[in-house]
């Protein structure tokens, strides 16, 4: 019977892609049974040729085929981008398939107008791999904290940077070193600067804060350090501590204005994260009721993202005839700041002296020192 | 109009039952925005007297008003024990209204069968509260880890032990200190015996294998160890190692069979869940897609419960017409077994020697040991 299949097709056979295709394929029945149908693979959208793989029947190179095809219903996106990424989206919502994605690039920035079409054409847009890469994060917020308000967030988002961030202290590296065993052990790409400067950090901080506030945060107004200036010297003062310095995305709302950054933060011995190492990630959530909790988990590889990938599909396949209400608008940015004003304790360092805490101060109580990191209380 | 809002009742007005009224009015906007429609409180059913109560109107003390009442879609339950609480979840799923619980004594003992009552009346039957607290994990465990066989959970779910146990360990208190202590400050109960003594915690993991797996894992069945025993004397010894005795609840999946068990574990540094402390809740989830994953945050306490309790009234209201499709059925105990042959590193001491940490072994292994406790690894 037709109706115990839901086809589906994955554009881009990348490292999520072919997980996805993996997964589908290893964990069937569960999947099936999870989704009350067959989730069947129908087509996989490559340029590049993988003709020698035992799939080699699904792939095509033209995405109309795809698109034309009334049987396919949910669509993965594992392109990455916002350039054909985008085009096929939208061409996948606007004939009626639901599409499913990692790519946090897109969903930051385009994910307000793709959201509408998807309303607008009863299907789901979705994307729980774009933050966190396996580990829960953006369902259990949405879902299990429906009844609150959302006061902060704070997390590790980012794998690469916490895997150098880990090796820096543990031996004791310098960033260029840590960086370049990071490439050499495929944690880090050939150009880093979109995981060592805090953008991909900042995607991601940006898609939980349109989340959970209903309005578009533009990532580009997110002020965003990266940890390309800690020095070893100060990761050796804080480890002889039991401190650590990560790489924080973090955002404060409090009488209707956002305070939204991204810095490398001091974590004193105790704190949740401070466990959360090499290319894990854990992030925070604050809700007035629940108070906190953390979600853990690993926030990278093939397998784990097509875990997140699938969730998805499933949750899409569950709900084809009523929609997921998610969404978010532009309010303009006028609710929205920096931490500047967020008061907090310091490790600050001058050139010729030794680190120490701070009292609780906002950013100009520090702004006289060479080297400042947040703590995270 | 009538379709902008829902009716609600509470049976229960206790520590997690008042929580939710406060919830529901505290959080009224985003409560309604996350359900679509204004959940509404019609009737709180007590058998006490709350005549001077700013709801003093909503109170009754005759369920049949709620289960005659046809405008009442959503009931909590948040009575407890299996006696009434029982007989009343059954009335109100076979009148068509969903029930929503925290009671994980009756999720555990009567789940399966109340939720084939609510899936003949189609109607949902939920209880994201009765494990972790407000904490979230069920839903996530079932949701986003849809694509996953679940291979093993380990967890902290039983606050009122942690608390005792990280109280031990701080003060260098024996247990009976620490549990007087725990109750003068209103953690534990003046019978603590179901905390104590781990049923608590059999009964969380309980639901969390029959949600993982589909089939009843009947609470009884399970090998459950309390903290009663745990001497000062080998806290303090793995203290001085960095190292933790926490309750753990646990099971662990392979091959069709199912071990599970509940005991004292000894944490070592880094792990994950060590730095979860005094009432807090953690559990870990390993997926074979996604790997670990883990949940961490407050598994009590009046207002962190509702939110989970609301939570799943949202999602009721979120799928009137549709049922959410969990449940288990009873297959039989001869896939399930304890932990006997699970084989880890033990923690041992004898009366007269110090403690050390054997190699890894099952638990015939370590029978000679006065003293013997997994490392939980």
């Amino acid at each position: 019977m037709a109706s115990d299949k839901v086809f589906a097709a994955i554009m881009g056979y990348g490292i999520v892609g072919s997980g996805v295709a993996e997964v589908l394929n290893m964990n069937r029945d569960k999947i099936a049974s999870s989704a009350g149908r067959e989730l069947k693979l129908k087509y996989i959208l490559d340029i590049r040729d993988f003709s020698s793989s035992p799939m080699a029947e699904l792939f095509t190179k033209d995405f109309t085929v795809i698109e034309n095809d009334p049987e396919v219903k949910v669509v993965v996106e594992t392109i990455g981008g916002v350039g054909v990424a985008y085009d096929f989206t939208k061409r996948c919502l606007l004939s009626g398939k639901h599409v499913v994605t990692s790519n946090k690039e897109l969903v930051a920035k385009h994910g307000h107008e793709l959201l509408a079409i998807a309303a607008k054409n009863n299907v789901n847009y979705l994307f729980e791999a774009s933050v966190g890469g396996g580990m829960p994060i953006l369902r259990p917020m949405v879902t299990c904290l429906a009844a609150n308000e959302i006061e902060s967030v704070c997390g590790i988002v980012n794998g690469t940077t916490n895997f150098i961030l880990t090796n820096m202290r543990e031996c004791t590296m310098t960033f260029e070193d840590a960086l370049k065993q990071a490439q050499q052990l495929g944690f880090a790409e050939a150009d880093p600067s979109a995981d060592v400067e805090g953008t991909d950090a900042c995607r991601k901080i940006s898609i939980l804060a349109d989340l959970a506030y209903g309005r578009l945060v533009r990532p580009e107004l997110v002020q965003t350090e990266g940890i390309k200036n800690v020095s070893v010297r100060d990761v050796e003062i804080l480890r002889n501590f039991g401190a650590k310095i990560k790489l924080i995305a973090r955002f404060v709302y409090s009488g209707g204005k956002l305070m939204i950054w991204v810095a490398p933060h001091v974590l004193l011995p105790g704190h949740p994260l401070i466990n959360v190492e090499n290319a894990d990630n854990g992030i925070m959530v604050k809700g007035n009721a629940l108070g906190e909790a953390m979600f853990f988990g690993c926030g990278a590889g093939s397998l784990p993202t097509a875990s997140a990938v699938i969730a998805d599909m499933v949750d899409a396949v569950r709900h084809t005839d009523k929609r997921l209400d998610i969404g978010w608008t532009d309010c303009g940015s006028d609710w929205i700041s920096g931490g500047e004003d967020f008061i907090s304790r310091w490790y600050v360092r001058d050139e010729s002296g030794e680190g120490h805490i701070t009292s609780p101060t906002d950013a100009s109580g520090v702004s006289m020192h060479m080297v400042k990191y947040r703590i995270l209380e």
